[in-house]
C-alpha cells in the first residue's frame, strides 16, 4: 500500500468544474467559428528544438523536456503557436489564404506553482495566416475581445503596443542585445533596465515613449506610425475600448509589429488573460514566409476571472432517478430506463437495491429533482409515481404520459 | 533555417478531421450523460509509480517516463483508470455511492507506430465506483455497447469473459506465475503458453475451458458461475448480442471477475475498440476498498472503424462570405459582419481586398455556399446581393431582409 498523490502544480477536475469548463469551451469555440476560424489540433509533445529555435535557454528552463529512446529531445508543449506553424509548414502551405485556424489544448510550464499558474494549463487561441491588412489585424483583436465578452467577462482591458517602435528605438540607441531589453520590459524589471541602459543618451526619451498613451504624440519619437494608426482606425469600427501601451514586449522573440494583451483586473497581479500579435516563424521552420498573427487566451484564468466577477454558471439538468421497488420492478426499470434514454432523457437507475428511504436520500444528495417510483401494484394498473424532490410532492401518472411530466 | 517535423507516431489534425472528432466526442459524451455519468479530468502526467504499482516492468517499457527537477519520475499517462482511482482516493471517497464518472482524454504509448496505433491516442471511458450488483455490471456493459451504437457503428461484437474462472483454474493447476499465464493468453501467444504449462495434467481441460462458448457447460470445469449467469441474465434485458469468451485476459493485472471487450471487425487485426471489467485498485492506492468496474473506448479506432464502415459525417455549415467592393463598403462590411455574427451566423469577411473574381474563387475553394456582395450603388438603395455558389445564381435583397435569405 502506497499513497500516490497527483503531481505538484497539476489539477484534478470534479464533475461540477468539468461542466463549467466544457460549457465555457463550447461558448468560446462558437465565437471563433462565427469569425470563420476552423479548429485544428497538434500533438501534446513536440521536438524540443521547435520551442528553442527562437526563444533560447529561458524557455528550456521552464519546459518539461525528455529524451526519447533514440536520445532525441522531446518537450511537452509550452504554447501552441509554434506547433501550428510547424503543422502549417509541413502540411498547409498550399491551402487557400487566408488560413484561419484555432485550437484548444493543454500546455505545460515547469515553474513554481502559484495562484492562477499551473504546470498544466489550457489555452484557446488562433492563427491568421497569409494576411496582414490593417482590417485583418483589427478583426483579430476584435475576435479576442469578443471571445472574452461572450465568455461572460464584464471587466476586461485591452492594451495595444508595437514592437517595431521599440526595436527601432533600441536600434537608434545603439544597443546590441535588443532581446535582453525586450525581456526586461516584458518582465517589468525596470531597475535592471536602468542598470543596463540608464547611461544611454536616449534613455529618458525611450522611457517616455514606453509610457506614451496618445498615438498622436508618438511621431515625435521618430517612429513610423502609419500602419499602427490604420489598424486602430479599423478597430474603432468594432466599438471596442483600448489603451495604447508601448511597454508590451511579449515574452517570445518571434513577435513583430503590433502586439496586444488583454487583462482581467479582477485577477490582481496575474491579470493577463490574452496575449497576441503579429509574428514571424515560418521561414525559421523552413517554409515560405507569409504574414502571420494570432493570439492565445488563458482558459484557466478566464474561468478564475469569471468566478471573481461573480459569474453564475447555469448547471445542466441532473438525471431523473428511477426507483424500482422489488425484484420484478427492477427488471421493468431496465426497460423503462432504456425507453427514457432513447428519448434523450438522463436517467440514473437504482443499482444498489436500496430501500425507498435510502434511495431518496441518495437522489437528494446528488441534487436530482425528480424520482420516478415503480411500485408493483401501480405498475399493474399502468401507472408510476413521480416525486418532486424540491416540493416533496408525489403524483401518480400513466406510464404512457410519463414523458410529459419529465 | 531548420526543418522540424512532428514527432514520430503523433498526428496533426486538419479542420475536417477535427470537426468529425468533436462531433463524435459530443455524441459519445451525451450517451454517458444519459446513463447518469458525470465527466471528470485528471492531469496528463502522473507519478510513474501509479502505473507500475500493479503492472510491473512491461508497462515501463511502453511508457513515456521522465524525471522532474527533484529526480522523481513522472509519466505521460498510458491509460486513465489508475488516475481516476488516484483522484477517487485523494478526493472522492466520501462522495455518495455509486459514483459514476466518465472521462475523455489523451493517452500515450511508446511502441512502434503501426496502423491504428499511435503514440498519442484518445480514450473515452468511465468508472462505476461503489456498486457491483449484477444489474450494475450489466448496465455498464450495455452502456459501452450503446455508446458505440450511438456513435454510428453498425458491426460490433461484444465478448464477455471472467478472470475469476481463469485464475481459480490456474490455481488448481498449481501454477505460481499466474500473471505470466494471463499475459500469454492476453497476447494470444499460445505456443509459448504450451511451452510453459503444456505438461500440466489439467492443461487440455484448461484450453478447452478457454474455448467454451456455452455458459451452461462451464460448471463442469469446477468454476462458480452463479454471479456470471446473473449478470448475463440482466444483460439479456438490454437486448444486446454477446459471446462468451474466456480467453479474455486483459493486459492489466488489476482486473478481477467479469471482463469484456468489444471488437469492430472492419478494423482487421487491430480490431478491439473497447475493453473493461471489474478491477481492484483502491486499496493498492491507500484507500478503503469498494467495488469498482469500468471500461475504456479507443476513440481513434472508433473513428477509423466508422470510416471503414462508410459512415457519412454531415459537415457543419460553412461561413457566409462577405465581399465588399471598394473602401467604403469594406468599412460597412465590418458592421454588417458584426450584426450577422450577433445573430449566430458564421461570417468570413474578405480581409485581402481581393477582386470580386478572386474572392469568388477563394469562397469556392473553401466550400462556402453563399457570398454576400456589398456594392456601393446597391448599398445606397438599401440592398445587397447574395450569390448562391452552388447554382451560380445571384439575387438582390433588402438589407433588413438579409437574415431571411441566409
Amino acid at each position: 500500500m502506497v499513497s500516490i498523490s497527483k503531481p505538484r502544480g497539476t489539477r484534478d477536475f470534479l464533475p461540477e468544474e468539468m461542466e463549467k469548463r466544457r460549457a465555457m469551451e463550447k461558448k468560446m469555440r462558437e465565437v471563433f467559428e462565427k469569425y470563420g476560424y476552423e479548429e485544428i489540433a497538434t500533438p501534446t509533445f513536440e521536438h524540443l528544438e521547435l520551442f528553442t529555435l527562437k526563444s533560447g535557454e529561458g524557455v528550456i528552463e521552464e519546459t518539461y523536456a525528455f529524451a526519447d529512446k533514440s536520445g532525441r529531445m522531446l518537450a511537452l508543449r509550452p504554447e501552441i503557436t509554434a506547433p501550428v506553424m510547424r503543422f502549417y509548414v509541413e502540411k498547409l502551405q498550399m491551402a487557400p489564404k487566408p488560413l484561419k485556424l484555432f485550437y484548444f489544448g493543454n500546455c505545460f510550464r515547469y515553474d513554481r506553482p502559484q495562484s492562477g499558474r499551473y504546470r498544466e494549463f489550457w489555452q484557446m487561441g488562433c492563427e491568421l495566416i497569409g494576411c496582414d491588412t490593417p482590417e485583418a489585424i483589427a478583426e483579430l483583436i476584435a475576435l479576442a475581445y469578443d471571445v472574452l465578452k461572450e465568455a461572460g467577462l464584464k471587466n476586461i482591458i485591452l492594451r495595444i503596443g508595437n514592437l517595431d517602435f521599440l526595436r527601432s528605438f533600441i536600434d537608434k540607441m545603439g544597443i546590441k542585445d535588443k532581446g535582453e531589453v525586450m525581456r526586461l520590459i516584458d518582465k517589468e524589471e525596470y531597475e535592471k533596465l536602468d542598470e543596463m541602459i540608464g547611461e544611454n543618451e536616449y534613455y529618458e526619451e525611450f522611457m517616455e515613449m514606453l509610457k506614451e498613451k496618445d498615438i498622436t504624440k508618438l511621431k515625435k519619437f521618430g517612429v513610423e506610425t502609419k500602419k499602427f494608426e490604420d489598424v486602430l482606425s479599423w478597430l474603432s469600427l468594432f466599438n471596442i475600448p483600448y489603451k495604447i501601451d508601448l511597454s508590451i514586449a511579449r515574452g517570445l522573440d518571434y513577435y513583430v509589429g503590433i502586439v496586444f494583451e488583454i487583462d482581467a483586473p479582477s485577477l490582481g497581479a496575474e491579470k493577463q488573460i490574452c496575449g497576441g500579435g503579429s509574428y514571424k516563424l515560418i521561414s525559421l521552420l523552413g517554409g515560405k514566409e507569409v504574414p502571420t498573427a494570432g493570439f492565445a487566451l488563458g482558459f484557466d484564468r478566464i474561468l478564475l476571472a469569471l468566478e471573481k466577477e461573480g459569474f453564475v454558471f447555469s448547471p445542466s439538468e441532473k438525471p431523473v432517478y428511477l426507483l424500482p421497488i422489488g425484484d420484478e420492478m427492477r427488471k421493468e426499470a431496465v426497460t423503462l430506463a432504456m425507453e427514457l434514454r432513447n428519448e434523450g432523457i438522463k436517467v440514473e437507475k437504482d443499482l444498489m437495491r436500496r430501500s425507498v428511504q435510502k434511495s431518496l436520500q441518495y437522489a437528494d444528495k446528488r441534487g436530482m429533482k425528480k424520482v420516478i417510483i415503480l411500485g408493483e401494484d401501480e405498475w399493474k394498473k399502468g401507472t408510476v409515481s413521480i416525486k418532486d424532490m424540491e416540493t416533496g410532492k408525489q403524483k401518480e401518472v400513466k406510464k404512457e404520459e410519463l414523458l410529459i411530466h419529465l
